[in-house]
């Protein structure tokens, strides 16, 4: 890809970012690993996510997917906080176990004006994905490379 | 439309079906209105569900378009618990006013296994939409016309 | 909506500009009619957009949304030529019939960067849709309002 | 995943049967690969193909991604000739040169009655995607596993 290789920000300090401009927002979400253009988040299970019939809520996914895509695109441009998603788009393929999901987020393309990547969703027990998501992030102009 | 014009459940109804099968869901939603392959449904603004920047989070919308998907979808097909939501997608268009929300959604398509519809949402005080969602649900099988 | 209400170029202008720009690209398509925000867009029937079951195919339908929201956004912003399109997403609803196809499009967004809209497509003999799309155009820079 | 790892049809069956039910599909198509759950496929450069500016058009991405999907399915589930696309969304992402794309299909999920996966699409020339794609097929009744 023609974005630099290194990190901006590690996990750790994603989370702090996270932390400091939307208080709350990692409350539920832990960022497992942060790599070049991907990340892996993991939101922890709690009964308030449930839908009938033991699953995890669509919109608890669709958050997820938004952060896991939040924090690959940090940890390429750093403490940028007025990204936006500006579209996201989610396949529900299997009920997700009551349990903590993990989201897998690659970024496969870092414009000056947009990002967009993807996210696949794994029940924390199983190993074929219960969701699928791509999200566009609009980035503030003279912010990203 | 090749589907009934006459409603299987009103909004009465079909709130009271929605708290028995799934409890809380409409805690902060209102159905203000429903008509044949159309519903309306407000969703009453909370501090919780701020961004940063004082506007609505985005999982916030997508729940907002999801239910009002699902009301026009029950108003059409009665008390049919195991829809579930395939895909949604949804484009974030203007910062939605610290406001309430509501959600236009229509039925394009009612088919035996699935259904199709979009949804416009409006931040209370203004007359541009802030988000447009597209949200398909997949129909248990003899379940629907 | 924030826009001017004045077209910046009507029908006439609008397929000339873009057999200028685009070569081929309205051999199969004619705008209808255009208005602040929404445009009609008519492709005619041919054989070769046939696919087995004589149904219109699926990148055709693809086509005619793409072309419908360009021709509404260009009724918007005049004779910018690099506008392109940066994501499109389209539903099947029903086989359409061996016939003309018409897109009814609308702009839900101009912004300074992004165009978002979506389109409605119907078979010219048929009074329910046959697809929905909706589509986002990246706008260059200094170039619209 | 729960479905069989043995391929249904290899890549020639594949190609002898879309050429059977779909004369002209595989024309500008070469399949590359089939795997379990996964296909690549050749869309071949033709200057028909060609937008302003020398990129390969849109609708020529999202049929390559419509065909490498059905691909992948037709891999797993045989000679189903009735499959349809019920909903296709693309993410342009760079300017593809011109110059053949290949597709790399995934099947995230084969259900009974619909099958979903995404496609990644790379120009011959280079190592990033110029789009990516998300394809859910409608499989007919008592056809899949």
């Amino acid at each position: 890809m023609s974005v630099p290789a290194l990190l901006a920000l590690n996990a750790a300090e994603i989370t702090e970012f996270l932390n400091e401009v939307f208080p709350g927002a990692m409350d539920a979400m832990v960022i497992e690993d942060v790599q070049p253009n991907a990340a892996r988040v993991r939101m922890l299970y709690a009964p308030n996510r449930l839908r009938p019939g033991g699953t995890i809520s669509g919109p608890s996914l669709m958050a997820l997917a938004d952060t896991a895509m939040w924090v690959a695109l940090l940890g390429m441009i750093g403490r940028v906080p007025l990204s936006v998603t500006s579209h996201l788009d989610i396949d529900f393929l299997r009920k997700p176990a009551p349990a903590d999901v993990i989201g897998h987020a690659r970024l496969l393309k870092l414009g000056k004006r947009l990002a967009v990547g993807d996210v696949l969703m794994y029940s924390d027990t199983e190993d074929v994905p219960c969701a699928r998501s791509s999200v566009t992030y609009a980035i503030p102009r003279n912010m990203a490379g």
